[in-house]
């Protein structure tokens, strides 16, 4: 989650009441996987963010971000699709609600394939394509088209933390794009 | 498939290769269930075709077909839905190869919850979102748009050959929009 | 989850803070269908609690509850199984953590198929196969096996509150047995 | 499927009848990728089996074969299971129909990521929980139960032919181990 949308959810849910909420719950979040697909619905390309982390770091990520109270999860991943893909990237949200998994992430490592320092984070996770204009904004730098292939590689999967990296090859093997 | 279709692939595989292929192995299927979706991927209504069968009784029906020998399972749900719903339904085939359901289609019943009189078929099913005009054709007379509520009725069941109305129930069940 | 871990976890969110978060965040559930399978793995019956009421009305439910702090959604499934069908059901929880569906409970009516005067739940749910001795513990009443044709009902489904009787539809046509 | 059955339709489709229908339609499949899972259902170990090829080369396979005529996808995974893995492998065949992916294997490359220079074959590819103990038999040499990191590996990828390494990879991220 970026830091503006903290600061803007600040108002809803206070820093500090968000900081007891990860001391006492599951934190529900979604994480979406952009991607580009051909005239038959075939995934083409994927989108990556390159982000700055916090401690100035490069890295990679993928859209993600809290379900709100009362938001339902279809507007959570519009939401923070239209935050870090901009207002025209035009998002084409599955018909259907199954996520393609559920991604755990745990402070501590060893007890699922992801961690959040954080929090405890139980992610939704969607394959979601985009027809239009995507224009990162925010922190984010730049967003990064690649092919299935590219986006698999262990290179990709060094800049992602957390173990993001391996939730970008299970949305791939989704769309049966895993090679 | 519609009388026609078995017509168009006689040309590349006969009647009496098909009827042979049929004796001999299962034959494979999709089944797609057009639906409208609103601005968030929502499911608001179904299409249903209202098609005359061969022995003059009207029937619902779905759109329905063959997988032809060295055609992808995508371009056989676009050939099917181009079929039966013309060539502007600009339908949005998923990205995700999974289809809701396999039905597996016996001609004698008590097998699965499906039968078809002419051979044992195998069906992918999958619920195709479509965005442009509906113009049934062939035989076909008429699509009827219902909400998921009335789709689901024992009424449109009814009116449903070979358990197909079970089978739009799981569709609108992998949509979430099954009550 | 270890009984020492869940100890910790139910001392650290009393009553005040449990209401403190359901006001504040979504709160994440598990929704479990217990079923029994044949040695094919098709489903022949299924498992719906009867239960008493808060209001000392009977009504029917499903294997439900909530994923605590630092639990796996593994370990809240067999949790609650455990809880409402004792020690001996012998649950085999699913291989894949995808979901059968996400199930998202609002206060209000009117926004998804399921309400839940509580608070907003979304809810991971899961067919189970259970193959050991049910033995319903608290306040449920009494486990019911059903036919999935019994458990599709209107009769069933008028029985269960905020929309659980969709859900139990939506989980038996997961599995193929919706007719 | 009884013995019986089974000879009858083996009997049913000569060598002469299989080559003509794979050159009229696409053959169907499963490919079932064995697992063994821990006391909550998640995968520890992969199956693979090691087979000396037609061409005395020694490779990688998954349990695959075909779905006979009259046959459920059910019965289909038990006896390719027990042919590949003996009588005492104790399968569990999930509940639900739903493949993981369905793998389009084409004869010529680039069409999908599958190809099988036999024919045209359509695959319903699940993963299936054994719980006893595998004999290998026929024309398979040993099976290997691997870490699912290692079966995730570029070298297995490697020993696999027709891009099967990449199904097994879609196997274990359908379960969520892949990383």
């Amino acid at each position: 989650m970026s830091n503006l949308e903290l600061g803007r959810s600040t108002g809803w849910l206070s820093r500090e009441e968000l900081d007891f909420a990860r001391e006492k719950l599951p934190i529900l979040y979604v994480d979406a996987v952009p991607v580009r697909v051909d005239d038959r619905g075939a995934v083409t390309t994927v989108g990556v963010l390159l982000r700055l982390g916090e401690d100035g770091s490069v890295c990679r990520e993928l859209v993600s971000g809290r379900v709100l109270h009362h938001e339902r999860v279809r507007d959570a991943l519009l939401r923070h699709i239209e935050k870090d893909l901009g207002p025209m990237a035009l998002p084409r949200v599955p018909a259907s609600p199954q996520p393609f998994t559920v991604a755990e992430y745990f402070p501590m490592p060893g007890i699922t394939a992801f961690t959040d320092d954080r929090q405890h984070a139980v992610s939704l996770a969607y394959v979601v394509p985009v027809t239009g204009t995507c224009d990162p904004r925010q922190d984010a730098l730049e967003l990064t088209w690649m092919t299935p292939e590219e986006a698999a590689t262990d290179a990709v999967s060094a800049e992602m933390e957390g173990g993001r990296g391996g939730l970008l090859r299970m949305a791939l093997a989704s769309v049966g794009a895993l090679r």
